[in-house]
């Protein structure tokens, strides 16, 4: 059974009709909905909740984290996006939605400014598929048309991904980078585009069929994790004295 | 003429005696005298200064950084870290040598721990090109010996290389990832590892001519920035509006 | 199940008694035996076969081919050497072990030599995980040591790997990216170096462990393929007109 | 002086009035004018030439080599083809354009299919720079537009290139990396998708530009070449005795 939280600041829900129509009771729950038919154990965690609803005890207890945010990133604490990056370092799986680009965990995470070009104009974006054998993809369709979703376009602001799995086509003309994985210490971290807060993209079968692959993918690996610090000479030195 | 500034903490120096015989003016002076006679316009700057020696003016006007540093990482203030990282982040290139992997500015830009395994036995490293076209190599042989060196050990928690250009090879029997690359927002990053204080391993001459060329690659690239934030679509979208 | 064909040229182990002291039934019945314990459906294949033992039927039923050759490359049969190549990027896993970077199939997928420097003097190899979350790499220690083996030293001459898992240290100095990951087309390839036929390295319960993640990791997606060739328009075109 | 050979088959120029209309004197003649300019010595070949005009003392004597062909792959000799990827290993710079994809000296050096999808629709392309440090593209806008030009679709079946540069978005609706870079051997190849034979791409300034700076890029290193072979120990190994 892999554990699943569900983070999402959940503030334009609240507060804007356009969000509400859409997402009445919040991303988070659509999202959770969507992955415990995959038969994940899922939990979901917000802004307002104390600590963010992210205590030690649940990242201790989270497997793989999803995270969506947009408009409230500078209101998360240090710490709390600290511990997520470290835990993501020690293990856990994060998984970045859309506008998440500019999250404190996705930032620290990246070491890069994570900035980009968008644009709000109801427009087609269709994603591909350019990894068709990578985990992430598998059972997809090569392409995925979104009737209506949030432009985002290059350059984006992102070290080179360790893999590349889906590149976006806006009607507008724009590219983009959709679906890209990255490791870092001993945990897996997948960016994925789609999502814009006002468009039903969660709804969407291929847009969940990814986001349950990434789940998967981003579990993590059952390793021993490997020591630091000051060791003793794994093949004999002779004479030579350690310091 | 590229501007090149040299940091070091400049502190095993002033305080032992074994890295004051070796470095009697610092590991900086060493660096830059090295460099000098590439042509570059070399200053240094170490921890005592005011600001460290890298105040805005220093920072805007160096093209290409070098970082030793060990037993003060915490003492290098928060917010000339951060500068450092995105002077990076804007095209300032940046040469990590040794026990900087521990830095702040490195930390910030890997984001990972960066940790590894360490001994000093006085034992004999190998240093491998394992990418025998790529800029940082030109001019060196396939392989530097050094006699004495501090060992490094993987596992090495860093991101994968962008490039992996250097390997080495360790008598007491690990191996450790010596050189590798990295792009972070319009800025190189080479991390390269030999050069332990007690060692006089900056007098070698091929070391020297790797962080001379690692110098030239890091060199900021001179093209326009590219645009971030809201845009209008670059294909007619037709009677779409824009939010 | 997963089916797996192990392929050895099997000459060494029929005309040197020191080959056929350690593999007296061929190599490919050590590796054979090994698979199969972890529940693996294995078949063999050697070079005195007819067709290799690689007839289209055996290919088409392959999930997962190893192989080992060294002496005999060149008596490899063109259009089979080309077969294996082509059906792994139809979606069949390859692992080419130690002296098998010389065979037909694998500098066929590379594109390069695959030349590499060697040495046999009973020495010690020592091999290092770098990527410690990696499929292949899990539920093996950090590192392993096979007391005698023959050295493979870098530069060794194969694209940059997509994903670098193990290196090697040896006695004599020199280094070795033994353990390397490649997708081409629709199939996985993984090099792995260790193997030279006067050492028992794969009765070496960890490097089985490998060789056997290594089986499941190169399991060929399950993911429709893309279609290819000339194509409609995923958004309309307007007036424009296909030629 | 940057010796540089343009490869055309030059076919299509002769025997259909729209391709002649574009370019009277083929592609290559256009290609070399641009280059030219640059500062490049160029030669142009062509498949009708006796070996194509690609002799032993033509490679030889070229730094770097442009390919076009579409209709007459498989005109191309094998030997010929062979030698030429031979070339690129040994240190010959390499740039593919647009349908060379299909080309025999690619598909060796890539070892896939190289296919893709494709449709011509007088349809608009725009190019989007995703890696805006890389020496390639060095001086050029963020994005280039080209009013007509063929369709290339994703999924494009080559390795996953060591660098991406530069990315297209289509008016149909597809997606393509159009700007990939790969090192082989002693040797670097860069593909680059512009450039049907009925549209007037070459006479593009932009696009001169980018090969401009891929020329550069592509000119061989001076390293010496690492040796290969049978190799004494570079570390003493007491008593062992090599066989």
């Amino acid at each position: 059974m892999i554990n699943v939280t569900v983070w999402n600041e959940f503030v334009h829900e609240k507060i804007r009709d356009d969000v509400k129509a859409v997402y009445p009771d919040g991303i988070h729950t659509v999202l959770a909905d969507g992955l415990s038919k995959e038969g994940f154990a899922c939990r979901t965690a917000t802004l307002d909740q104390p600590e963010h609803g992210l205590t030690e005890s649940v990242l201790n207890s989270t497997d793989v984290m999803l995270w969506w945010g947009h408009t409230a990133h500078e209101l998360v604490d240090d710490d709390i996006a600290e511990a997520v990056a470290r835990r993501v370092n020690e293990g856990m799986g994060l998984i970045v939605l859309h506008s998440g680009h500019f999250s404190k965990p996705f930032k620290q995470l990246m070491g890069t400014s994570c900035d980009l070009k968008w644009r709000v104009a109801d427009e087609q974006e269709i994603l591909w598929c350019v990894n068709p054998t990578h985990p992430i993809a598998q059972g997809v369709n090569p392409s995925i048309t979104l009737d209506k979703e949030e432009m985002y376009g290059e350059f984006f602001d992102i070290p080179a991904p360790d893999e590349l799995v889906y590149l976006s086509n806006f009607e507008g003309g724009e590219v983009f980078r959709s679906g890209c994985t990255y490791r870092r210490g001993h945990g897996k971290v997948f960016y994925f585009r789609p999502g814009h807060e006002t468009y039903p993209t969660y709804y969407n079968q291929d847009i969940m069929h990814i986001i349950s692959n990434a789940v998967r993918w981003a579990y993590p690996a059952i390793n021993t994790r490997p020591e630091f610090g000051r060791t003793e000479p794994t093949r004999a030195l002779g004479s030579k004295v350690m310091v």
